[in-house]
């Protein structure tokens, strides 16, 4: 029981042990979107959604939609949710944790008899880890006209994307951006360690870092292991090792102050990968998060100079750093953070505010309405894995804050308007 | 022609140019062990051995050996010889230049009427480069006596390395270690940059450099590349980057001494390998070559010193590495190498000592008699690669060396027998 609260810890217990139970066997969990056990999953949602009295379907982008008319439809909609989908062997917890929120919303709304004057619609969007066809966020990129045209022709050796939509019960040729939507509120475990270590309830997020990931390719030459004396030898293994360390040494300099930073030389192929052979061939992908834009430019301006160093220092060559993907920092609504600060003063909750170091769906919904997020603590920071775990009641503080700040939205955001 | 010698360059580059057409179509030059097509080369080195009268055939370890029968047999044989297969798309001269130099020798005694008292063998060992039964040196170890047991187990999905051996003409049944054999020599191209460089004829062999192969594993924490803090990861590349920074400098202070000296990481594995993963795991394998067997003692002690240091340094935890194998350093027969200094200086060539970085059949071949080798310069020190090159002129000036070294062996055995 959380004073004051008619969100039910227990019945989101129960939500999240019946999706959990919904996953491929002997890969706990793992329910991939387009899979089979995907549909079972959203099968069960919809019976759910339909028990609180809501008009359940696919939307054009392939997202679950239940909606629950307003008092004033005129007025628009107010959306809650997250994805259902998972990553292989892991996600009980993220994204799950966001779409059993907002069915327990739907509940409590019903359990007291409220109406709201806006619409409310709860999602499950379609797709937001990267899925089998090699992209993320496809539902609310989607729902939010960002969906690149291209992609509906990516394919998997059975189908294409296209093809997976319809599957799914979307409408690729209806689809678009929508304009209905007022507010969008997205619950999520933080997948870091922060509230945990300092023991607090909830965090609104400020910012949803940009995401910029970095190729580079250190070329040096294929020679004997054996034979090839220390100093003649063109090891692009060595070079890459002082890359890496650059990348570590830049990043943990611009992560000291408040602003989140992060740097991770995530993938690293080498070739030929042979005992007796001199490396000839390194491949690093840098994935670099930034809640300022400021510090991003300043993170490739700084590891362009080392690289240039490290270029000088060994005798393998640096090929020029390629920025494969750059999402910007996207910031949350700031009336939205104020309504989450509001109601967890209201319910007791410590709280704070954080940047989200993961990317979400909610970025991309901020590109045709307000949105932001409410983050609540998981063990470890561990996320995408089995050890992946938060508590019900932990949940169900984050969901108490989304539910007051719905409410408050429903009357505030037609004040402003 | 050389001056003071009947050895013909244009007959050695008939002969390479013969073998280097027997390749796998597109993948020059590819003749590995157990293939049809190394069969295809034997053929053709066979016809060639016969053509200067020798008897030939597949001896119980599958080496083809070519015998000219001394004037007084009851002395015992001088081998000279290498091996006639390649790694993939590899091999044009690694091998097979000491094959070569083994015909001509033969034929230049024939032309020149001259018989040795020694009974006279040119040697192609078998499968010395890594086989498809995953080891090399197959049939020098199975002449002296130390080709493990269980080897003849080994399988591909196809046969045993027992079949594989009878397949060539082999007997696993009858091999073993032969005593027969007064000296052993090898010419081999030298797989580094220093005769070249240098610009010298030929060098003298003085030791066979040891090998040990070390896995070193990194066990970090897969943790969520965006949302973890840097402050609070446990990046198991961080900690191999500084591994392989260690084993650089190590090697360099021990490499910038006389004694060869060589250590390269050259497996570097990581997993997860993904995007938006802290690594949780890196595999590294280092091969180390020393000429001197204290330098080795050195590396390691040195190396796992300043693992506990970068174990200290970083939060990912760095296991104790493991010698995966470790062959001692061969030193070569001192008179040998004498009677090869001797006949580089009669024939006015240029000529040097150095170490093998290299393993060679001659390190085998020393458990049984006296052995040594010649190395003989190539193009940038490439090798195991399609680029590998060196000229007729240059193995013909190191096959003089040997013929000359032959000559003086027939009597001075003899002397100190």
């Amino acid at each position: 029981m959380i004073p004051n609260s008619p969100i039910r810890a227990s019945r989101i217990a129960g939500d999240l042990d019946a999706l959990a139970a919904i996953t491929e066997p002997g890969r706990p969990w793992t329910r991939r979107a387009f899979t089979p056990k995907f549909l079972e999953g959203r099968a069960w949602l919809t019976e759910t959604m339909k028990g609180f009295g809501a008009e359940v379907g696919i939307d054009p982008s392939g997202n679950l939609v239940a909606t629950i008319k307003g008092r004033r439809p005129e007025l628009g909609t107010i959306m809650v949710g997250s994805h259902s989908d998972t990553v292989p062997d892991g996600g009980r917890y993220d994204g799950i944790a966001g779409v059993v929120a907002g069915l327990e919303i739907a509940r409590a709304l019903k359990d007291n008899q409220i109406e709201l004057d806006h619409t409310l619609e709860v999602v499950d969007f379609l797709a937001e880890e990267v899925s089998i066809f090699g992209v993320s966020c496809i539902g609310s990129r989607g729902m939010s006209g960002t969906r690149p045209a291209e992609w509906l022709e990516r394919a998997t050796p059975e189908k294409t994307l296209s093809e997976g939509l319809v599957e799914v019960g979307g409408r690729p040729e209806q689809d678009g951006r929508r304009t209905d939507i007022r507010a969008f509120v997205e619950l999520h475990i933080e997948q870091g360690p922060i509230l945990e270590n300092e023991g607090l309830d909830v965090s609104s997020v400020l910012t949803i870092s940009g995401i910029t990931r970095i190729e580079i390719v250190v070329e040096g030459r294929a020679d004997h292991a054996g034979t090839t004396p220390m100093t003649m030898r063109q090891d692009a293994l060595g070079a890459a090792a002082r890359v890496v360390l650059a990348v570590e040494a830049i990043a943990g300099e611009l992560a000291a102050g408040p602003a989140h930073f992060a740097a991770t030389v995530g993938e690293f192929d080498m070739l030929p990968n042979a005992a007796n052979v001199v490396p000839a061939h390194v491949r690093l992908l840098i994935d670099a998060r930034a809640q300022e834009p400021s510090h991003m430019t300043r993170f490739l301006a700084e590891l362009e100079q080392r690289l240039a160093l490290i270029g000088e220092e060994t005798s393998a060559k640096i090929l020029a750093p390629k920025v494969i993907s750059n999402n910007p920092a996207t910031p949350c609504d700031p009336d939205i953070v104020a309504a989450f600060d509001a109601a967890a003063r209201q319910l007791g909750l410590s709280h704070r505010h954080m940047a989200s170091g993961a990317g979400h769906d909610t970025a991309w919904m901020t590109r045709i309405t307000k949105a932001a997020m409410v983050f609540v603590p998981c063990r470890g920071g561990r996320s995408h894995s089995p050890d992946e775990s938060s508590t019900p009641e932990e949940i169900a503080l984050g969901t108490a804050v989304l539910y007051e700040a719905i409410l408050n939205l429903d009357k505030s955001l037609q004040e402003q308007a």
